[in-house]
């Protein structure tokens, strides 16, 4: 196994993008990341897409093959995959796999999904896939439901309060106002999420991430040419990924997720580092109890701490940690495709230094975190720049 | 790169299976494949799970981490493969990379789809997002219709007739009839395959693939320790994929998939073959034209050549080379999802000389080939008995 780089990334503004449809954002991300890597799309040997429900988004499947057609690749392997919200972080994970064996040289990791061509409530029930579809959707019950369960255990065994929550959209909305590809670059207030209407009890409208379309990409080279394409390349400590039961119910625990946990513990193994040393980390806040779950799983604080540390601003941008600097799937958007790939994205620039207004001092190891479902699967990447 | 062995092999019955869903169906085939490789859910170290539709068909995405938590498996790493009816071809690919890297020794690779809970007309629609869905499944062409498009200028360009391509459906349902898992174990002539109803002239009924549920599974390990999972292993020589444009309007011809041709050369360099040395091949025959255009892209027979030697019996059980003899996409059904491994498991099956009434005499050489869409994704394996 040889060691493997980023060498480029692009992205797309997410939000609610009315003049694009899939094949437009497709192209938008992947040829900024072309570029980026100053790589022609002749180069690429192999496309990994990332796309979670686009057949019942805009009744397109077969994503990955399309990007490649889009992307002008020449009749290269191309493999969607889709692992729910974590469909971004696994096609990470498999094209590192594909550079790390040698079986390719430049591999291409896409993401993408387009949202807002359907309603909310078809949304929330083509998102409700990422569940048990039987045990869970069919009963009622949809993701903020899923996450509220967890929050109210969440509450009752450790105190956290709904203030603590809001204080992580508040924060992520702070990063966001600094990113522009943000969906939504506006300050809020613990207050604001206080009273924002109640989707499912404790979480409410502004405790949840949003409907996105967006995409994200990514190039990886072998870590001993990545200079060929680019000055500073990123290279990948660690790619680590794990899984779980699908129905929250089966789980021994609501307050931890066990996919994230051993998906952490690995990647610490693989990059020799410690939840100590991580610098900079984009972790899957898909509601704002998740990101206090996250931070408690991935190690960084022990569980029952977090929630505090966070209201306390220890994880605000260049705080103790500086978690979800792009705005988080809160603030930045969560097309969910995407996610995983905009994660890894927003890693590379903070540590190749060009995140602007919102770069974290000195940022040395990065992370990313990427959550399917209510955590049947979990992907954690480390990052360093490589010198 | 290490060489990789098929040590296990299961399926469930293909067809209407009214009272199997998603999850009984994985069960079904997962079992039987751990089964037959002697080996424990907990011995299994990642699992790659093709499905193509099912958020359009079930609800459910997220599959791959569904067959790991129903199957028993140990939090261990699941990532679902979508590439349209390519998706199991696609996993197996995977699978094979996994191992052949040294990542993991022991990964199974599963397919499944739950089709028949839909009415024709849904699912006709949910396989267009196979296709382009802006500009072809919108536009109101559907797979049937595209195909006719590629039949009516192989009629043209070669004098192909509808009594040939009637010939590859008689054929594929003559090795049904011997195939406990085959959907249609009923034979036909090609009177009636030529009698049956127009669905896109020149394409009838008895010319198309069947909407079917069902699964299939592999369990894969290195070649070097393959023995001790079981007494007859399957080497894979080689493993490889191409891609195309997605549109049909878009290709340089429409009598042929180039897909296949490159994704069948790149793996008879592999496994340092020809077309010649192959004794048994699964096609991808979702439509009769389908298996002639195969047969000629690769390299079987000379492009033009193929229908007349079908028609003549050429590729019948023990012809000269023998086709489909698990009756193929249109005789064992085509659950899209499953097809690719189900390929994989009939091939191991001739290859260890347990295909019983349908054994192909000194069968030393397989292949499969598996194609999603109107050909943007062509997969290749070849595989011998190792000795």
């Amino acid at each position: 196994m040889r060691d493997v780089a980023i060498v480029g990334v692009g992205l797309t503004r997410f939000g609610e993008r009315w003049n694009s449809g899939l094949k437009e954002l497709m192209a938008e991300a992947g040829l900024a990341a072309l570029e980026d890597a100053s790589v022609s799309s002749r180069d690429v040997e192999m496309l990994y897409g990332g796309t979670m429900a686009s057949g019942k988004f805009v009744g397109q499947e077969h994503t990955a093959a399309l990007m490649a057609d889009q992307l002008g690749f020449s009749n290269i392997p191309a493999v969607r995959i889709e692992n729910a919200c974590a469909s971004g972080g696994s096609a990470l994970r498999q094209g590192y796999i594909a550079v790390a064996s040698g079986i390719h040289d430049v591999v291409v990791v896409g993401g993408v999904e387009k949202m807002t061509d359907v309603t909310a409530s078809e949304a929330t029930t083509a998102l409700g896939g990422a569940g048990d579809q039987e045990w869970e959707l069919f009963q009622g019950i949809t993701f903020p439901g899923l996450y509220a369960l967890i929050a109210k255990r969440h509450m009752f065994e450790y105190g956290t309060t709904e203030e603590q929550m809001a204080s992580v959209a508040v924060k992520n909305h702070e990063n966001a106002c600094k990113n522009q590809f943000a969906q939504f670059r506006k300050s809020l207030t613990v207050d604001e999420v206080m009273r924002s209407k109640v989707v499912s009890d404790p979480l409410k409208l502004l405790d949840c991430s949003p409907i996105s379309d967006g995409a994200a990409a990514v190039v990886l080279a072998p870590l001993e040419t990545a200079k060929k394409y680019n000055d500073t390349p990123i290279k990948i400590m660690a790619s680590a990924q794990a899984s779980d039961t699908l129905r929250l119910a089966d789980r021994e625990k609501l307050t931890e997720l066990k996919a994230t946990k051993l998906a952490a513990q690995n990647a610490y193994k693989q990059a020799k580092v410690t939840a100590k040393d991580i610098d900079v980390v984009e972790v899957h806040d898909c509601f704002t109890i998740a990101e206090i779950l996250a931070m408690e799983d991935l190690g960084i604080y022990q569980k029952g701490k977090a929630a505090k540390a966070i209201a306390d601003g220890e994880t605000a941008l260049n705080g103790k940690v500086s978690v979800n600097t792009s705005g988080g799937l809160k603030g930045c958007g969560h097309p969910v495709g995407a996610t995983g790939v905009k994660q890894a994205a927003e890693i590379v620039w903070q540590l190749r230094g060009e995140a602007k207004d919102r770069q974290v001092k000195d940022a040395e190891i990065g992370m990313t975190h990427n959550v399917g479902g209510s955590g049947a699967t979990a992907v954690v990447h480390i990052y360093k720049r490589a010198d």
